[in-house]
């Protein structure tokens, strides 16, 4: 079945709480899972709250990766949004849940934009 | 069930292909649904492809709002998370969808970071 885009949901529990409460950490976790996976960086926006966790998002050509973590919890709520075949949004996921140290991942992936039908013709939605 | 955030997905189809690739409208449209909505908007980050389609995140204090677009296809593909009760993301989407005027929209609630059992009591999980 045929879909614009592919969209992971990562829960990633038992994480690095440091790690989830640095900004700049977070920040270049997330650029680099996208640069890993092959993705072109072209918007990157982060926001430290307090007393603790960061919210933030790495726009890409692609289409985006976020990231919203609670420290307190151990826990990060991350999402991978890509279309086109040339990046794999799961090696973005590996990649970002390796970084936090998490210990317990659970996942997954949601097709955007289908409106193709079986054997990939348009049909009328789009 | 308690969970952390809740994360809507919503397809949208039909939209004004107009709309869909004027990146200041979308940006407006997506600010304006967080504002709408009862958001505190923290960062925008917003980026026009050529020679068509917009990706774009509002960064709120309560989460994030993501869009990504087809004008081609008249379609654009919407999340919205939020965290807490202030803030109900159904209303951004219904926002952004009027504002799109897609004529089609489906759309799920995703519940991020459960790790309560059914009297809201945190386990081992977090």
């Amino acid at each position: 079945m045929n879909a614009l885009g592919r969209h992971v949901l990562a829960e990633m529990y038992r994480c690095d709480p440091k790690a989830l409460d640095n900004v700049e950490r977070v920040r270049d976790i997330m650029v680099d899972a996208a640069v890993k996976a092959g993705a072109e960086v072209r918007e990157v926006a982060f926001h430290k709250f307090s007393p603790q966790g960061v919210s933030g998002v790495v726009v890409i050509s692609e289409s985006h990766l976020a990231v919203h973590t609670w420290p307190e919890f151990g826990y990060a709520a991350v999402d991978v949004f890509t279309c086109g075949s040339a990046v794999n949004p799961w090696d973005a996921v590996n990649s970002i849940a390796e970084s936090f140290s998490s210990k317990q991942v659970t996942a997954s992936e949601m097709r955007r934009g289908v409106f193709f039908d079986a054997n990939g013709e348009r049909v009328a939605a789009g």
